[in-house]
């Protein structure tokens, strides 16, 4: 039980996710950890004394970046140290001047990403997309159920939830077959999950399977906003690229993969055999249930633990050719979407490709977006003791196309 | 003329590459200038107050990119002032102390390299793949005449000329249908021509054709290692992944746009007719001569100016959708071939997928790379006054795969 107020929801003394802000009294970027509805300062709590000299460097920074690159067992010492200062109430004369409301706070990145790798790992999702691309073809690719298909993103265009979307422009063909320059019409969203590395490694070295929660500091919402017209004319051969760099947003809380060890549960079973480096020992999917809200609306509940690949495997192929990850590399799930239509975390998927539109609860209809909506991802997840965890939401709002 | 020993070469005072280097006496990571077979210490020379205050904490980090975006007025102001203490002789006195030979220091990379792109802009390297993995259909996609196609790359695996390559493994699938995992057995290099970005854009906004020499600082050449047995089985749907993001290998000399004003010459004739945003009022290609030496044999000598895709274009393409550039963004030209069979810039096109073994001088043949092999990219360009600009080389040697 933590001393302080109204703190015992999804950001409870068993969450306790990081992430980095700012306030019009102090301008400066600094670290915080999120406890109920406050943050607390890391930064003065470091120059308070207050944690262990190994991490108050890095606790002092503007990014999660040099902390995460410390290991778990300075995350595992860091995590225990605040939970003590947050419940023992001999600390809280000195520490509740280190509280601020989080309605008073801006938020920001709260890494620096390297790398982005965006995976297609859920089997319903791959499957719905097969169905409307290429309905004459096999709705999955013969790769399918033996790689985590992933590409590389845009990491310079991550940015934190409630940054606003420009509608993207760019080439499309038409259904009639001309080639026209202008505002995207068909523009989406994938809601999905992330993952951001800690621990770096060498290039020309592999990260196994099982060292996943060693490697890996936590886990975000996002929303990889999509642009389906761009991306069906440029995609062939290389992959999406225009339809996708010019945004993704991703949560500004990361959630230490340590709060999430009661929402561990199995994963699917997979068939094929999968090669013996991407087998798991300890086979595991984290059990995050998400929503989707259009305007307000929930249109969709995709459940992450669902997904064909664990993120362990993502990472245990993202390195099996030697590539090297830097602390601060990013990686998400692909759309999760369930098997049922509601399940769906995308409006392509929701609306199948514009045929049959959503109903929003002001009564009006929508296939894809319009300039001025909202859209706002949120996810809970079991937490110890029967606590729930709340990941800290994505929002983002379409403003209209330059001219 | 410059008073500097035997610097009338590739790398006189006409072209003053940058780059990032340290020597045995002093470890630490500095920025240098390359004057004939020498480096001018741009933290001494900044030290000893001998260039603008303005750009000297730039010149005193370890890599590029703070000096990068300080954009073209700053470029142009140092490259002046470089020149005028490598020719004045009043300044050999003070400033032949801070050179060092180029072969007593070790090269690091250049720049931080922020997102890396990759193009596929050579209309013979497209054509040429196009027709060995889809004989039965056209050999350009729809898109590609109208679209610079690219994808984006591993940053964190930009790796500076001389490291070596480790074989990387991976999942392939073999001509009789099976799945197997083990080391790559098609191990290619993709000759390319890379540009790097100095100014940052923001979000939302468009870097036009017309701005590309304000806002692109140099350019390096680029061996694109690629994996395609690798890569032939994972890129469908997304793009190429592991068969590219184990090591992409850079050129340490950044040899600044400035230094190219003498290698312009027009760029191909495009037809049908690009978008407006594509359109150049000034189009040119850089008449760079690159040469591959595969062990020491040169198996080809792919033309530059050739591309279809000039680097202006692909830079507007790229940030059209309102995606920002960073200082260090990198993207590449795609493999540079000409028409003709011995300037084909990949060992898949000169061997024609293995079925055509290339000769080497000393009487081997190759398909693909073998254990130990060394690659070495080199190039030339016209520099003023009839002299020759020489791009900083781009080497790396063949490791064994990983057991």
């Amino acid at each position: 039980m933590t001393w302080v107020d109204a703190a015992e929801g999804g950001f409870g003394v068993h969450h306790l996710p990081y992430g980095a802000f700012s306030t019009t009294d102090d301008t400066s970027v600094r670290l915080g950890v999120r406890i109920g509805d406050h943050v607390l300062d890391l930064r003065k709590l470091a120059a308070n004394g207050l944690v262990d000299t190994a991490v108050a460097a890095a606790l002092s920074t503007e990014t999660l970046n040099a902390f995460m690159s410390l290991g778990r067992s300075a995350w595992d010492a860091t995590r225990s140290r605040l939970q003590e200062i947050l419940t023992d109430a001999t600390f809280q004369t000195d520490v509740s001047p280190l509280l601020t409301p989080v309605g008073d706070v801006s938020l920001h990145m709260p890494f620096d990403p390297a790398d982005y790798v965006d995976f297609y790992s859920s089997e319903h999702h791959a499957t719905n997309v097969g169905r409307m691309f290429r309905p004459d073809g096999d709705a999955l690719m013969p790769n399918w159920k033996h790689i985590p298909i992933g590409y590389h993103g845009r990491s310079g265009t991550l940015i934190p939830s409630g940054s606003d979307i420009v509608r993207p422009t760019g080439q499309r063909r038409t259904p009639d077959g001309d080639i026209i320059f202008g505002a995207s019409v068909r523009l989406d969203i994938e809601a999905e999950v992330g993952f951001v590395v800690g621990v770096p490694s060498q290039r020309g070295q592999r990260v196994s399977v099982d060292d996943f929660a060693d490697v890996v500091f936590g886990t975000v919402l996002v929303n990889d906003w999509s642009a389906r017209d761009i991306q069906a004319w440029e995609y062939q051969p290389l992959g999406p690229f225009l339809g996708k760099s010019f945004a993704t947003s991703i949560g500004s809380w990361v959630t230490p993969l340590a709060a999430l060890s009661a929402a561990q549960v199995p994963a699917p079973t997979q068939d094929p055999q999968v090669q013996p480096y991407l087998a798991e020992a300890n086979r595991y999917a984290y059990d995050l249930s998400i929503s989707v809200e259009w305007n307000g609306t929930t249109v969709a509940n995709p459940p992450f633990a669902s997904m064909y690949w664990t993120p362990a495997q993502q990472l245990a192929h993202l390195t099996v050719n030697g590539a090297s990850v830097r602390s601060g590399d990013f990686y998400a799930s692909g759309t999760v979407s369930g098997p049922e239509k509601e399940q769906r975390g995308s409006f392509l998927e929701l609306s199948w490709a514009g045929k049959e539109p959503v109903k929003l609860d002001d009564g009006s209809t929508r296939t894809f977006l319009e300039d001025g909506d909202t859209v706002v991802l949120k996810a809970t997840a079991p937490g110890p003791d029967g606590s729930v965890i709340e990941l800290g939401e994505v929002s983002g709002t379409i403003k209209p196309a330059l001219s």
